[in-house]
């Protein structure tokens, strides 16, 4: 073994590949003779000193992680604040990263696990205590800067693209008698990626998704209905892929201007697709259907692209080489060399172009009209779901995913 | 080619697999020599005389059917009244058959269409019209009495299965510091199996889903409500699965129970899901989550069962044997000659048995409690999700799903 521990963190929401992560940095640690740490929770078990040692697991099943959705040493919610607001916790974290010798740091997330992974960095310099802080991209919202996509992304995008095909082909066959619109809603608050993947869907002409809605374009009900009833009348049925994160021209969240109630008083939760279906209902008069993939389209390991695998597990490696290097404050980003034939290589960017930051699309990415994306967008896109990868299956009909044992490191310090 | 042509219909909501059994019925209809014609939109295209010519499509396009979701000739959401009420249209569905020498007529689909067919064999009859009339199985709703289970059932139970273990481990990953509560919404307005099947994602005590509701039981908020809890404070969060056809204790549909506006008065639509985790909110404060697949789980044929495509396909087969031994009246049905090794064979039945019978869960399939599935039920289960058949992808990452040409045949009578 290697002098020094290397801690690996899983943060913000999880994917269907940051376990192929997980299962490259340890792979390649273990390779390397340094032993793996996990916090429990994400920057949570780094806090509290709930470390989970790596080495009780198995080869098989950290090779398992590779093709298990979810997050394995599961994940965590918080945003430390600015060193100075949250001095005592970076000093904390310091404390148990020094109790256990950790060496390297690597946080996968996105970008706001970048800018905490920079801070520590900075506080481990002040102290003078020597770390290499790594950031690991994660995302199924593909909105780090500098790197050409984020981990996660492109498996969640090919969910979104097979899944509204399939649901497209139901609804064109019953469309004579039955429901005419169907929308469905796609996860990106800020930024309409994933509303965008939906389109790779459409190859000709009149193909579904007929209109996406993209939080990039203000909202316009009237000029929606409009464009929702042409694709009727011209088609015979209409397919919409709303991003979560649509917005009315004063900048009201779509989502969030129905705040209902039933009819007892109740919390209603609705969302983007509840509330577009229901407004095609009252103002045209279509039957209409609609979905809410949430969680399912991006734990769905199942479909995930063979492209986004290996890119997940990439960076892991690459994570663990700088690290082991003392490339501090870098995070392994994905450069894109080449569209036709797609080439990708792995190269370091500093960690502070990266927090903080988000990327939208581009505009030449959407129609001028709007409601869908132009060949430059399927220029980018395609690759990336590009490729199968389905996990190993059971006897029983279900994928094999890998639950660990997730054994504790003992406890050095007093609680926080 | 042999004298008179078979009339292929799909009825009622499509599947992953009912145009595999449309493959089926094509390859073994021109192996012998017969001609298939395929009624646009089900039996509305029989009536209007929009029929395809089927012989235009080419071999590969007709095996590409079987691996293609949606209904590749249109479906339709029409029943037919009884011989005295729809007299005229039966007549008029007659008109046609002789028509264009219509001696085969198979119609896809539920206990409706099961009712369909049975009424055209006895207007035949009656006017000494030679014609065999053929149920052929299909929903997954699996509901249809006599067959021990449906074709298209087993790839929506796998795609809610799947889903399910998949959404958990994002949950379980997630709970400590964001959602605690995850609600899954199944199809089921009358019979609880797609949720029922959601139970096999369950391999371990503790292991999501760790709550079902079940149409077959009255849903009683209070008692659900504490269920909740119990499992979020023993295991950390609480995976729910609802079937949209639960009730309360005085028959009200849950899913109708709220009938909501939002703060602008406009319909908000909402569903079972929707509720129950609206509900949590306000009463447990959890922080939810909630997904509605809708079309997706029906129409998901990346995600096929192995079985059910076999016996989608085994159908069509034999619907074509029955009908050209003039079998008039039958249905091919799916019976299970063992549990383990599960095997099963087609035999034929009466379509009187099964029209407008509806197949519910037997009671020893749900646990005491009602909150889960028994062991009865794992097996019955297990082995229709069992196997994978996925599609042929394309370069572009999307599956290859195949659209026809559906060419019509020239109209011989004056319209309706």
């Amino acid at each position: 073994m290697a002098n020094g521990t290397l801690l690996y963190a899983q943060s913000g929401g999880v994917t269907a590949v940051i376990n192929a992560t997980a299962s490259a940095v340890i792979q390649t640690a273990r390779a390397r003779k340094v032993k793996v740490l996990a916090a429990r929770n994400g920057i949570l078990g780094a806090l509290r000193e709930d470390l989970i040692d790596t080495s009780k697991e198995s080869l098989a099943a950290i090779r398992a992680l590779a093709h298990t959705p979810g997050g394995a040493f599961g994940s965590c919610r918080v945003k430390l604040k600015s060193l100075e607001a949250d001095r005592a916790k970076y000093e904390r974290l310091l404390d148990v990263l020094r109790a256990h010798d950790v060496r390297w740091f690597l946080y996968n997330g996105g970008n706001d696990s970048a800018d905490t992974a920079l801070k520590v960095s900075r506080l481990a310099q002040e102290f003078g205590y020597p770390l290499t802080c790594i950031g690991v991209p994660k995302t199924i919202d593909n909105d780090l800067a500098v790197t050409d996509c984020c981990p996660g992304f492109g498996s969640a995008a090919k969910y979104t693209a097979v899944s509204v095909r399939e649901a497209a082909l139901d609804v064109a066959a019953m469309a004579d008698t039955s429901t005419k619109v169907f929308v469905y809603e796609a996860m990106g608050r800020h930024a309409g990626w994933l509303a965008a993947a939906a389109g790779l869907a459409a190859q000709h002409e009149g193909d579904a998704p007929h209109l996406i809605l993209f939080p990039e374009r203000a909202y316009d009900e009237a000029a929606f209905l409009a464009q929702v009833d042409k694709v009727v009348k011209r088609v015979g049925y209409c397919v919409v892929v709303a991003s979560e994160g649509i917005r009315t021209a004063d900048g009201t969240f779509v989502a969030d201007a129905g705040g209902g109630k039933d009819a007892f008083g109740h919390t209603q939760l609705g969302g983007v697709a509840s509330h577009l279906a229901g407004r095609v209902k009252d103002v045209l008069g279509y039957k209409v259907h609609w979905t809410l993939p949430d969680y399912l389209q991006r734990s769905a390991r199942h479909i995930a692209s063979k492209t986004d695998v290996e890119q997940a597990m990439a960076v892991g490696v690459a994570a663990v080489e700088y690290a082991l290097k003392g490339m501090n404050s870098m995070m392994p980003v994905i450069v894109r060399t080449s569209d036709a034939p797609y080439r990708w290589k792995i190269a370091p960017a500093s960690l502070d172009k990266i927090a903080n930051h988000e990327k939208t699309m581009p505009a030449n990415f959407l129609r001028k009209d709007g409601y869908g994306i132009t060949a430059a967008a399927r220029r980018y896109l395609e690759p990336l779901i590009r490729g199968e990868n389905p996990p190993p299956y059971g006897r029983d009909g279900l994928p094999r995913y890998i639950a660990l044992k997730n054994v504790a490191m003992r406890k050095k310090l007093a609680p926080m």
